[in-house]
């Protein structure tokens, strides 16, 4: 265990601010570690404290979710998990009640109005989450204007690597967030960007615009990024299912295809979204169907509001004409365990019973990341093909 | 004060995930509170609790830089300072013994290897770093080559509102970090990407791209951000202040040149750093005399290394004749406590000396971000006009 106290670095060049930022006695540990027999283990320095637990959905699926960490007599309390699989987890502490991130893990994600601590244990599918030593994509946060909805709004677009010096078209993939997010939910919580970046390095997917939008109406961005100050995010947004959002999206195409270079057809495009942004997806797909050739729909909200709108209306036969339109691949996929199981049978007895050909892709688990990140990684191999 | 136990949201619609990563009781509180008298409250949850405290240099200036909270029968510790100074404040929680950051504040900046929560009172230079109602520019995380370094390096690149269609050619603002950052650092702690909108949305700045690059020359990218995964950052880098990094900087100007839409001429650009970015600015501007016509020295590191590489030599004869180029603004900037102080004595007495022209700005404080941001914000507004 590596420990040394703060104050060490005092006089360490240039440190000043720092040190002045990080008064107060404590102890350096190092957390989390991944060992090389994949167990990973937490420290967590707190030596007045009587009870620190982990606590993580991630690593323990099931009963009560957490683990009682053990004190040792320097102060500082420390678990080691299982052999856990690769995958990008997310967890938090809990000291003395209070629920609190890792304070010597700088790497934490921000679901809703959560923040989680996390990490990666490499291998399999995780290997497409990380930075590896491949070309990388831009990240860029901009902001378009939304004649539809009379405001400025914040998207993030990932252009694949080569796209400044290249002179290509590309195509580009419209991405969706679910209920509670934003734009930054599939760059953070998605690890959009190190999935394409990855995907696309090893020849798996096609270099592609990967455009992620703010899916709720009313908002002109993610928390902490529009002029409503740093306020506590919420999931009771107003406007986030009404067809507000699915109606403004050609403002959002529009931008895209003026701002970028990109293969402006229905051929070039493709929507995808999760949860609530499954359910976006597939009633802008209905709603434009010229608009896009590739449609994913990652565990969607597909029946909800049902009948509320006029685009969530007479949801049947616009599906047949959407159809009509003959779209290059109808992605379906969820989870077994997932609460909207039952509305996605629904819908694929619907196509089945009128023929119209789609994908299904059905694995472990209920609604969470693990499965989007897998479900994106499916579905960017699949399109523009 | 809003309280919940999160089991509520279960049942909420698309929540199943958060529900699912956010388990354990606990009750929600808002924390921060900015009041209307300037006054800030804190608020945590912790039943168990021994002793819970505020920590922060920049709410405590003095003493032992903490405050303690009390508990109330329902388990929430509180406190509430007095009046604020409108800035923005970095804040961490001591509780029995453990630092963390405030879990009910899901904005948090990483310094080095530390993370602070964070706040904005409202008011003067403080709305600078707020979000306003103004146009916004882009901010892009991208990757350019350097040869010079041999490795492909990630840089933050801010375009001002209306770059994407004005057609138009813009100046250019190299903006460079101290020792521990890099390419994150002036966005995040230094709010430049705030500092620069509303500066130019109030007309007070021109319309300008600022490019932040990675003064670490052996470093790809920031911690999280290259193939070396998750790792724990530190400030023990090497290759720092070696001359590596000032050498290569026109492969940085060479990539900004060709990628966008610049002024490429010695009036187009201006650089400007903090400490270590001080210093290499210091050093390019000097090494490279028709490249920058204005140079911003914030809390500069001048003389550090002094001969220990040829660029760091003879810097009297080498000031001289960088000056008969004539700098449209050589500005020097720091604070009466910094602990850089007298090496920035010096370097006036050197320009005095010489008759060579500068400006120089002392303000209160030391070594710490709240001067840096009002620096950036000075030089802003001078720059190419």
């Amino acid at each position: 265990m590596r420990k040394f106290v703060i104050a060490l670095v005092f006089a360490a060049f240039g440190l000043a601010a720092v040190a002045q930022q990080a008064l107060g006695e404590r102890v350096e540990v190092a957390s989390p570690t991944v060992n090389a027999d994949g167990t990973v283990t937490f420290q967590f320095y707190a030596p007045q404290a009587q009870s620190v637990k982990v606590v993580s959905s991630d690593i323990f699926p099931s009963a009560d979710h957490c683990a009682e960490m053990v004190k040792a007599a320097d102060g500082v309390w420390s678990f080691t998990t299982g052999v856990l699989k690769p995958e990008l987890y997310m967890y938090n502490f809990v000291v003395d009640g209070a629920k609190v991130t890792d304070p010597s893990n700088v790497y934490m994600i921000r679901d809703i109005a959560s923040v989680f601590s996390i990490f990666i244990v490499a291998g399999t599918q995780a290997d497409l989450y990380r930075v590896n030593d491949v070309p990388h994509g831009t990240v860029a946060k901009m902001w378009y204007d939304s004649p539809s909805l009379g405001m400025k709004r914040r998207i993030t677009v990932y252009t694949p690597a080569g796209y400044e010096t290249s002179g290509k078209r590309y195509p580009v993939l419209y991405l969706l967030h679910g209920k509670g997010g934003d734009e930054e939910a599939w760059t953070s919580l998605g690890r959009a960007s190190q999935i394409l970046d990855n995907l696309i390095a090893q020849g798996k997917a096609q270099p592609m615009i990967v455009v992620m939008t703010n899916g709720n109406a009313s908002q002109e961005a993610a928390p902490g990024e529009s002029r409503h100050g740093l306020l506590t995010p919420t999931i009771d947004l107003p406007k986030t299912m009404d067809g507000a959002f699915e109606l403004a999206f050609p403002d959002v195409v529009k931008f895209v295809d003026s701002g970028f270079r990109t293969i402006a057809t229905k051929e070039g495009r493709a929507i995808a979204g999760l949860s609530m942004g499954g359910f976006h997806s597939f009633h802008i797909s209905k709603q434009f169907p010229d608009m896009f050739h590739y449609v994913g729909l990652f565990s969607a909200a597909i029946f909800r509001e049902e009948g509320k709108a006029e685009i969530y209306s007479d949801i049947e036969n616009k599906l047949v004409a959407q159809f009509s339109h003959h779209p290059g691949l109808y992605y379906i996929a969820i989870g077994k365990d997932d609460f909207l199981y039952t509305d996605n049978v629904r819908l694929r007895a619907m196509l089945s019973n009128h023929h119209l050909p789609y994908e299904y892709v059905e694995t472990d688990g209920g609604h969470i990341w693990r499965n989007w990140r897998i479900y994106l990684s499916q579905f960017a191999c699949k399109i523009f093909r």
